[in-house]
């Protein structure tokens, strides 16, 4: 095991953090308050750190997956505990734990709150957390490896533990320029959407958080009530940015780049519009009794399926208190999640594509037992690996799903609370229904049941195996081995 | 396609229906009923349209996979329709639909009744429906197997096609003395549960149908409020009962034939004993401020995780009513499941075995990504192709849950009714929460909901392929180009 890359990826992580965590606090000063005080601090205390950590670089810059992993599960925790710090500092989150919670919420893009009034923080406070989902939403890692320099060649294992998905491409052969890409786009993106939604009459601020909470596929808010009291046009504009985030960001790579025919050919994005569309339609039909107008009824059920299946999580209305039948289709939305290679979470539109096909393959051996034909996505033979990795993806997810609501049913809440409230984490949504629900907050659970969820968001963002791999004692061992070698 | 084999084996099965049906006719006599007239009638309608399709033997004995799967689904069908005949034409149940939910229901050993009073019913009602489940139990085709002397090797499929879990081996290599060796088991267990009960002080026709309720692990009681009312000691003896059904076959073949230590060393069943102790255990801490004395809490807790895990569905009480975690407990087990080669339902004991080993060496391999190691059953290593299908089967029976809870979401009742119906009728279990629960009925559901239900139920009882093949068009348009090429 090569500790000392990781060592310096996490010193090179903490720099970064330590230069972000400047933003909330110049805001801070720019609303002139004290609370940037405690930004500053942590922020120095970071860069400190990580200066100490990257000063010595690693002799071997060489690391396979099994490094990535652990480099990548490790940054996420400590990104997290470093930018409770300041919630938990200022006393703005007087509990350590639901800091963490907050922050862990923040960073992967889940929008679970433990706050009931929101609109009681500071500016500082808010704009940190919105920032958290903009800097989770593509990924800490991604953006280290397009600013640092790291040389040799599997640098692709760190974006794989960090990418969501059941393939990690590279869109231009140097992982340096594909992540620089990705990041380009990001950004262009956030922007367009907050100068739309300022010509919208959104004041500043709102645009700013709201956007950083739409390209991460977040879902925190400035406002208790998440985005009911944002007039229509507003609301439409945040339902085509989130359904835009939760596309392949290789549609728009390609579309750049003038493939139009290549974008508008992949499946991933095709099925991810089908099922849009046809739970909208769903929705529509099923909520229309209870809306005043048929725009009404076709506002809220966009927004609502775009919210949920990016995994986003704002709410323009308390669909708590839909019919049955629309909520059922948003929970089954809650696990189909956006596209892979995306900034949103869930399971994801191909790997769900890749699991039907696997079970029609099946129901075929049963008519052609000889038949040898493959699995295809876009035309092409898919490789076994990445079918079976599908498959083990798929039980894990289940698995983990299963004990976390297990675990989380011992303190005597619901099942449907229980149920929907790991779905809302492990999928990176947010709200769930009941007491999980949309006009409800995380805040009433236990300390317990907030740590299986912190681990339940973390799990889902880092897409499981990365996260369970802290828990192989060969991870640990192989490290500490290493280290009495040295002496 | 062999399809004169299918109409062969589809009139055996009707032969035996039509044998089966003159027992609730003869109870009839027994008791002075006018029933038994129908049941007489349906009978005699079996026996002849049986006779008219065995009556040319098929030139072509041969069957594969594909003919095995379609004719045990049309088997499983047929009989269903044609034991729901006496129940609607004497007016016991009135609706076609209900009386073929009813039935399904009996055979597929999953004991969800639509019938909120029971006790209404004619004796040789009562005893049809609990027939049904000990016919359902071991299975129909394993029954012809048994008697009815086919010649041709390729059997096995038939007996793979109905017999429960991933993997079939046969006791003996002949397959007719395997499925005679698996009745005879059956046969003396049944008796002596019977036997132990009458000891117990249950009257003979209670013990009768218990006991078949028990062997198929059905739960179709004979009292509004199942087995509410029974002493405790009673409840102990089919607690003990219904675990013993719930364990693999394999185990009492080997016991019979002095291999104890090979029987105690199966994986699986001390997997099964492991799942069943610890669920007692958290249940009983659970549940003990709720009840009376410790030995009561003990009491329920037993029955209630025998009954649940082994997919019978007898209720000491009403669990509706525990605090969560219980239900969360039972809600897990549900799906778990019995062991492979017992009569009990769910995903199977061995299933999840393998699926833990799987994400295990998912795990691994991210340590070691060269290894090779081949995931091991019993010391012995698992054939690739065995893992590959439970993984299949995983995905599928949960892409199936979910669509059926989204169908039945539509009539408007509550998640937790909708999921635990779905999840009581797909596993073979019987009773689930709320408005599913273990004091309510089926009845209630709307006709669409019942069929999805009946869909589900004969999904779960015939592991799944088998029914969908029947939705394959291949398996028509092989079906009918044969026809065609006849003529």
């Amino acid at each position: 095991m090569n500790s000392s890359i990781i060592r310096f990826i996490l010193g090179h992580v903490l720099r970064i953090e330590g230069m972000l965590l400047f933003l909330p606090a110049f805001i801070s000063g720019f609303y002139h308050e004290n609370e940037g005080l405690y930004y500053v601090t942590v922020a120095i205390f970071c860069l400190l750190l990580g200066f100490l950590m990257t000063r010595k670089p690693p002799q071997n810059q060489v690391f396979y997956l099994k490094e990535g992993c652990i480099a990548t599960a490790l940054s996420w925790i400590l990104l997290s505990f470093f930018g409770a710090l300041p919630f938990y500092l200022s006393g703005e989150i007087p509990s350590l734990t639901d800091a963490l919670f907050e922050t862990v919420s923040g960073f992967t893009t889940t929008g679970a709150s433990i706050l009931d009034n929101v609109e009681a923080l500071s500016y500082c406070a808010l704009f940190w957390r919105s920032f958290t989902h903009w800097i989770g939403g593509m990924g800490v890692l991604v953006f280290l490896l397009a600013i640092i320099p790291l040389s040799g060649g599997s640098h692709i294992n760190l974006m794989r533990a960090e990418s969501p998905g059941p393939s990690v491409g590279k869109l231009v052969p140097k992982i340096r320029y594909t992540a620089r890409i990705l990041y380009i786009i990001y950004f262009a993106m956030t922007v367009l959407e907050i100068v739309l939604l300022l010509i919208g009459g959104m004041p500043l601020f709102d645009a700013v958080t709201t956007s950083f909470g739409t390209a991460g596929t977040g879902g925190f808010g400035i406002k208790n009530d998440s985005f009911v009291s944002y007039a229509p046009h507003l609301q439409w504009i945040v339902t085509i940015f989130m359904i835009l985030f939760g596309v392949n960001f290789n549609a728009y790579y390609l579309l750049l780049f003038g493939k139009i025919k290549n974008a508008l050919s992949l499946e991933e994005v095709r099925v991810y519009f089908l099922v849009i569309l046809s739970a909208i339609g769903l929705i529509f039909l099923n909520i229309l009794d209870a809306c005043a107008t048929t725009f009404e009824a076709l506002t809220h059920a966009a927004f609502q399926v775009g919210s949920i299946i990016t995994t986003t999580g704002y709410s323009s209305m308390d669909f708590n208190l839909w019919p049955q039948a629309s909520k059922s289709v948003l929970v089954l939305l809650m696990f189909i999640g956006a596209c892979a290679g995306s900034t949103g979470g869930g399971i994801k539109v191909s790997r769900f594509i890749l699991l039907i096909k696997t079970i029609i393959k099946e129901l075929n051996s049963y008519i052609h037992p000889k038949s040898v034909k493959k699995i295809k996505m876009e035309g092409k033979p898919v490789e076994h690996d990445i079918v079976r990795s599908t498959n083990v993806y798929f039980i894990t997810f289940m698995v983990i799903f299963s004990a976390s609501v297990l675990a989380v049913s011992f303190e005597g809440k619901d099942l449907i609370t229980n149920f929907t409230a790991v779905a809302a984490t492990i999928n990176n949504i947010g709200p769930g229904l009941e007491l999980a629900g949309p006009t409800q907050n995380f805040g009433h659970f236990s300390a317990f049941s907030k740590y299986v969820l912190i681990f339940d968001m973390l799990a889902g963002r880092l897409e499981l195996f990365p996260l369970l791999i802290l828990f192989h004692p060969a991870a640990w061992t192989d490290l500490l081995a290493k280290r009495r070698k040295k002496r």
